[in-house]
């Protein structure tokens, strides 16, 4: 730490610059940046974050040499601006403001109009008149009273709205200066009563109370929750700025506004804002007056900044193109037009959807202003899922938002916009779609069962379960809109009723679903589909008629140009590995065989099978199972044509499979010609304390190989066949749950055995790898003696996650989120990977794994493979491949390049 | 490998020696030793297991010098003893068998007689008369044909009964020379019939045939099952040993037997074997004619052999004094009296039981043939189990089993003997207790409900459950007998019915039950109480009056001489403290309070507790349980008075804690005074999928900080109370299932904020420490984090062991006997640590937590801490203590102590 505390702008001339955020804070950097670019901004000075860092390391207390600088650089600003501080004619007053590295936006505190009191009052009121000065005296009066001395804001309000129901009138506006200097008077004694001292007339004081103030807000309650949901750092501080108060309220010639360089929305390159004359900025947003448009508009004639004040809206052109050539990005402008003069009082890059960030990336690569790597930083990956996903029509969504037609909101599941009709069960829901209905799937919770609806349905709605919940994961797998945990609502499915408050839907009520927001609309509501999808999966659109399409293309290809990490995809159909491939998945990195087994004409084989009590008995109903399963693989083989598709053998205990109500057992004894009884006595026999932790994977694989050997064959006669019509197969057989070299060995062993006799039976070899998923801890530790015969490691972090935190993904909701809120964890883990834990034990057993192996290939196929901030991880520790599910794929290719561009993504958890 | 394969021993020379196990195994090399001694031992070669090596790793097949040298030590041979190998004067015959380093009884092959076919039976008939000729032949004829021309045994042993019928006899003594021609005769057939070929007469084709069938049955099934079963290397081999036959059964002046220079039962120093006159080796051990004691008998008087060869008993006992002064240690002879000459066979350190092991080694250090290193080396530490459990009266034991009493085996769980009348339920158990009849609790399995019952039980058996099941763990900490898993046994615990085969036994039936075997008998027996345990715990027996005790008290004062590692005791009662700080431990390493939460008076409060549904609701029982948790803590600080005291806060989930069935629902919901339908209801939202993995340890403290604020508050009161009156404490909390750094952090930091308001209400301080358990897999991760503020680290590696290898323990069983016939697993990993799994974690954390803290303290009180072999590993990776159940804290002094001296225990798992 130096000594020099205090950094002076003004004149054209700056103590600091843009790349000082650290020090200066984000806003302070950007203000001594547009000073040194000759931009016009009225003059202060910036205290660095490192008296803030002093402040909480000293009880409070400042360093020696603050103050000095502090009066030194006041002086300054006197000179500059030729006003005195709590001089009576010619009156500084200032602005102290908060600017943390990052925005904080409205967490810490503003105090405005600093350097008022009785005497300077008179002087303020020569610029304009009374009524004007008293009402700037008694706004600082209250938001000093409110900020530094900790007086409830209400109890102001409250002598504010007196004076106004004296007068009779509910405008601010028509209180005469008489008003206001009564309004003042009762301020003071308000301050007396409350504070137990007079409210502060030395300037000075004012000062550095205002400045204790603003530092102190850094450890605000407000604050410290939302640095904790941003993963901000505690020890960063805030700066504090003093600028010298600018006013938009001096009358006709005076306004205020806010703009930006380009469309946030759309991202087309406009300029865009909006003002308004005679006002403060915070009247624009407080949205009492209806702001006009900068830009000449159609629906403003004569109206616009462009025409009231043409020389004004041509300097602020000029700043704005100034400021976005400089920043080279798209800036957010605050700007106020005093007396004929306009100031900037703030820029910075502008908030923007996904659509404009993708648009205003590649845009700028056209324009020559950035280059592809620079676009590719520019972009969120998870931004990119706007331009896949079909959208509420804007004015449709805003209208029922102002309807109170807003149910609810839930975790942002499943991305997109989807509207129909409730069912409360999968049967209905597939029934209510061959009617041609849209409907939305409205469970408590979703499972295994429920898939064939899921997939039926437009869109998808629980009320229980987090982001990792099975509901979830499907819909993001299918790329469909779904809410999960939407706790508000009551969902029966069994009496098919849905209530929210007071609201009582039915089956067949018509609700609409944002999976981007989360948001539950208990309307209907119209969508339009995304752009994107038509052009790749749906094939409805030709490519060169949409430019969002080729924009995302580009964007994508640049991706592809600078990542290492290959990108593969999760898909168990035909369906999902075509779209996987659409979106430029380079393989499968995960085709799990169990969803094959729930599909209706082979569940009464599985059941069979799995009541059968030995392994002679198990065998007819696999020899029913096998061809289905060929037939899968064959199709998922030619969709992928070329590409490695690596399967996983059976992983969940077998129970899984078999009902659990009565009413269903005694259907599938039934269906089956056994005694309910029976059923009941194998479904409690199979039952487990922890499925989890129970006889699943492998360890099936090992008990009951007769299972595993069946779906080895399934693969390998598939492989053949699909090799003899001409198509290149590359498939990677994958044992799961494996945790000792061993149990590895003898199934990598019965693999080639079954292989062999396949290929010797159809006279016709083709190239197949045996290697495993790494998701149980043990197999991290001895990941070196596994690797020895395991031609590939595939991490499972869904599992890993499970295990080495000792948290099952069904259970843990309940403590998750307050150990979040708490900070115990950064976020869920099982979104966004424990790179500290988990990681650790992936990258112990990666290395372990290539020193026994040299070139062991290496991939991911957890949720995390889709996760920008996970995919970073698995790029720096050398992983080959990320695998996710098919629409995350555009997503992954992306964090891959950012990746490789060394980009640090947030977590997204 | 060099080039010397055979190596020769006779007429007092050797080729090799005692230190030459690896090469010529452990038979071979004694044969050496011995006669290197100047023992009489028949001449011989051994084959060494390097050939083995060879065999197997070049199909069967021989290195090229072998055979040379087999046929110069045959000359050899020839030369020393004056016969000739296939000579029909004076025939050499000699015997070929197998020799593995370590023991392996009667899992490979034997040939003796060898050398003999229609010429030389001629020679040996000289030697004493036709009859012993041809039925030596006929014999040879059968062990060859079975164990080389693997021609199954039967089909021999059914002509030789079919030559017995027609001779009218059961007794083969009664058959002829004549008769045993014909019966040559046919065996030959019988070879050309089922081998294809004749019996070769060619001696040394037979002697390359059994060298051959030798080396081939190291891999017979038997073997390889064997060596899994007790972790031997599959690449050690067996050597060969042919060796000159001697015959004990040429007459009235020879003779054969076994002896053990001390008594293998008592451990008593005299000498004690059996023998018969005239015999051959097997005849001892087959039981057709009942042995003669080797010393004078009053029971046999005239019938010893030191009555009846006086001057050969002389040389034996002069062997035998040598052997056992050459050796160090008890040994098991065999020897064989040859037409008046001694010879011995074999020497090998003899088996004993653990009272035998204590006192030989106790006695040997006192007569200064060992040190007392060498003697805590030669006592295993389960051994000294039996020095600690009742035993049954070994002649009703032995009646029982003649009787066919015996119903069943399971799983020793729990050592000791017990006999008692059947309870079915837990609360009977309690209620046939106090009317003073003995128990026997009989279940499927047992819950933590059944804590009363197993303890006012006698003994305990279950049909489910394995060695780590809940009986078991419990029953092991209570030292009381358990037999679990006796799959055998149907126990409908609500019939009240117990079937095993066709017997049913009712509530109240007399049954006996082994924990120390395993077996169930379905009578009455008589036990024997533990001296060590009465001189100890029950204090019913004067120190001084017990040798068995002195010898136990000395063992394990120079194992405390010895030992690094501290031994502390898991123990939740004062009871339980008391009677492991009798067994020597020093301290409590894990004192559960979840245990005392199921006491009567205080379930309800508990339940209260749970079911409420806010902090506030919650703090009302809390203060219920306070005064009472209080109270046990006190008792136990007193108990361990100046020891530390190791306290887990509360682990299970609080679901644990509720009923689950209707009725009981009902009835918690009467004595709560609510609804049914609301136990039930929050019994559900209880629920949890993987419950091992759910919401519970720290996770709980989080959520519900009331739980733990009260159980600390009761430890420290409690301290304070206990200083008070002036008895040293020394508490130390434990906050368990820490995954994260900062879940520790918030707990300590809550442990000292309500110990400050503690010392500060009452004036007075105590010293405490705050540490956790490392139980998860990520805490091993980040042990380093963790250790910045934690006090000590004390390793739950059950916990860490389920996580680690994702096995729940509840469910594992199914696969894991699978695991371990397989190969996959050495033995269970919840019996003995996986060293290289999770043991690898356990170092890890190790490393990473005192490279954080120097010196920080590192415990385990998992189960594995009371293991042998586990316990070796934890001294090596630097732990400073184990803590194991009360019944094993001697057993782990005892492997402390080995593990300094460098011992490798074999896995008892």
């Amino acid at each position: 730490m130096g000594d020099k505390y205090v950094y002076f702008f003004g004149d054209g001339k700056a103590d600091g610059s843009a790349k000082m955020k650290d020090l200066l804070g984000g806003k302070g950097a950007n203000l001594h940046e547009m000073t040194r670019l000759g931009i016009p901004v009225p003059p202060g000075f910036t205290i660095s974050t490192e008296v803030c860092t002093h402040f909480y390391a000293h009880e409070r207390g400042y360093p020696k040499k603050l103050e000095k600088q502090v009066d030194a650089a006041v002086g300054k600003l006197e000179k500059l601006v030729e006003r005195k501080f709590g001089d009576t004619k010619k009156p500084l007053l200032v602005s102290v403001r908060s600017g943390a590295r990052a925005s904080m936006p409205g967490m810490m505190d503003t105090v405005l109009n600093l350097g008022l009191n009785d005497d300077t009052v008179a002087g303020l009121a020569a610029r304009a008149d009374e009524r004007f000065a008293w009402d700037c005296y008694r706004r600082f009066m209250q938001m000093y009273g409110d900020v530094v001395l900790e007086i409830p804001k209400k109890k102001f309000e409250a002598l504010f709205d007196g004076a106004k129901r004296k007068r009779g009138t509910r405008l601010d506006t028509e209180l005469t200066a008489a008003d206001l200097k009564g309004v003042v008077a009762e301020y003071k004694k308000l301050v007396e009563k409350e504070a137990g001292k007079s409210f502060p007339m030395d300037v000075r004081d004012q000062l550095w109370g205002a400045i204790g103030a603003v530092f102190g807000s850094w450890n605000n309650q407000r604050a410290i929750t939302y640095r904790k949901l941003n993963h901000l750092p505690d020890d960063w501080g805030t700066a504090v700025n003093v600028q010298t108060m600018v006013f938009g309220n001096l009358g006709e010639s005076s306004a205020t506004g806010v703009a930006f360089t380009r469309d946030p929305a759309t991202g087309e390159n406009r300029f865009y804002g909006e003002y308004l004359v005679n006002a403060q900025g915070e009247d624009v947003v407080a949205g009492i007056r209806t702001p006009q448009p900068v830009n000449r508009s159609e629906h403003a004639p004569g109206a616009s900044l462009e025409e009231k004040m043409p020389k004004l809206y041509g300097q602020l052109c000029d700043a704005y193109r100034k400021l976005e050539q400089h920043y080279r990005d798209m800036q957010d402008l605050e700007f106020t037009i005093q007396d004929g003069k306009l100031y900037l009082l703030q820029t910075r890059n502008g908030k923007r959807t996904g659509f404009a960030a993708v648009k205003i990336a590649v845009d700028m690569v056209e324009e020559g202003l950035i280059d592809e790597a620079e676009a590719l930083r520019r972009v969120q990956p998870e931004q990119l899922l706007q331009l896949l996903a079909p959208t509420f029509e804007p004015k449709a969504k805003k209208a029922a938002l102002d309807q109170g037609q807003l149910l609810t909101k839930g975790l942002p599941a499943g991305p997109g916009a989807a509207c129909g009709r409730i069912a409360f069960t999968a049967d209905k829901a597939v029934e209510m779609a061959k009617s041609g209905e849209p409907v939305i799937l409205a469970r408590s919770e979703t499972s295994p069962e429920d898939i064939a609806g899921m997939s039926a349905a437009a869109g998808i709605v629980t009320s229980r379960g987090g982001m990792t919940s099975h509901a979830a994961v499907v819909a993001r797998g299918m790329g469909k809109c779904c809410v999960v945990g939407a706790g508000e609502l009551a969902i029966d499915d069994e009496a098919g009723k849905m209530t929210v408050g007071q609201r009582v839907f039915a089956a067949g009520d018509w609700i609409a679903v944002e999976g981007t927001s989360g948001q539950i609309f208990g309307t209907k509501l119209p969508t339009r589909p995304s752009e994107v999808i038509q052009v790749l999966i749906e094939k409805t659109l030709a490519p060169e008629k949409s430019e969002n399409y080729e924009r995302f293309a580009k964007l994508l290809a640049w991706a592809d140009e600078k990542r290492r990490l290959g990108v593969r995809t999760n898909a168990d159909t035909p369906v999902d590995a075509t779209a996987a491939r659409a979106f430029g998945a380079q393989g499968i990195g995960l085709c799990r065989t169990e969803h094959m087994f729930f599909q209706a004409e082979r569940i009464l084989a599985v059941r069979q099978m799995i009541l059968a009590t030995s392994a002679e008995e198990r065998r007819r109903p696999l020899e029913k199972i096998l061809p289905m399963q060929r037939q899968d693989f064959v199709a998922i083989f030619k969709a992928m044509e070329g590409l490695p598709v690596t399967i996983r053998l059976l992983d969940p205990p077998l129970h899984e499979f078999l009902p659990h109500e009565e009413a269903a057992v005694a259907s599938v004894a039934e269906d089956l010609g056994v005694k309910p009884a029976f059923v009941r006595e194998r479904v409690e026999a199979l039952k487990e304390f922890n499925p989890m932790l129970g006889h699943r994977g492998c360890r099936l694989g090992i008990t009951h190989p007769e299972i595993y050997e069946m779906q080895v064959q399934a693969i390998l006669e598939a492989a053949v066949e699909v090799a003899a019509q001409g198509v290149k197969v590359a498939p990677e057989v994958m044992i799961p749950i494996v945790g000792t070299a061993k149990e590895f060995e003898i199934l990598a062993e019965m693999t080639h055995r079954v292989a062999r006799q396949i290929f010797e039976k159809k006279g016709r070899k083709v190239d197949y790898k045996v290697g495993t998923m790494i998701e149980i801890p043990r197999a991290c530790v001895v990941a070196g003696d596994i690797a020895k015969t395991a031609e590939f490691f595939s991490f499972g972090t869904n599992d890993l996650t499970q295990m080495t935190y000792g948290y099952s993904r069904d259970d843990s909701g309940v403590f998750l989120n307050a150990y979040v809120q708490q900070g115990i964890l950064p976020g869920d883990p099982f979104a966004s990977l424990d790179q500290g834990g988990v990681g650790e034990l992936v990258r112990m057993a990666s290395e372990r794994g290539r020193a026994a192996r040299k070139g062991l290939k290496l991939g991911v196929c957890g949720e995390h493979g889709g996760d920008p901030a996970s995919i970073g991880f698995f790029h720096g520790v050398g992983l080959d491949y990320v695998s996710c599910s098919p629409y995350r794929v555009p997503i992954a290719r992306l964090a891959a390049a950012r990746a490789a561009l060394g980009v640090a993504e947030d977590r997204t958890a």
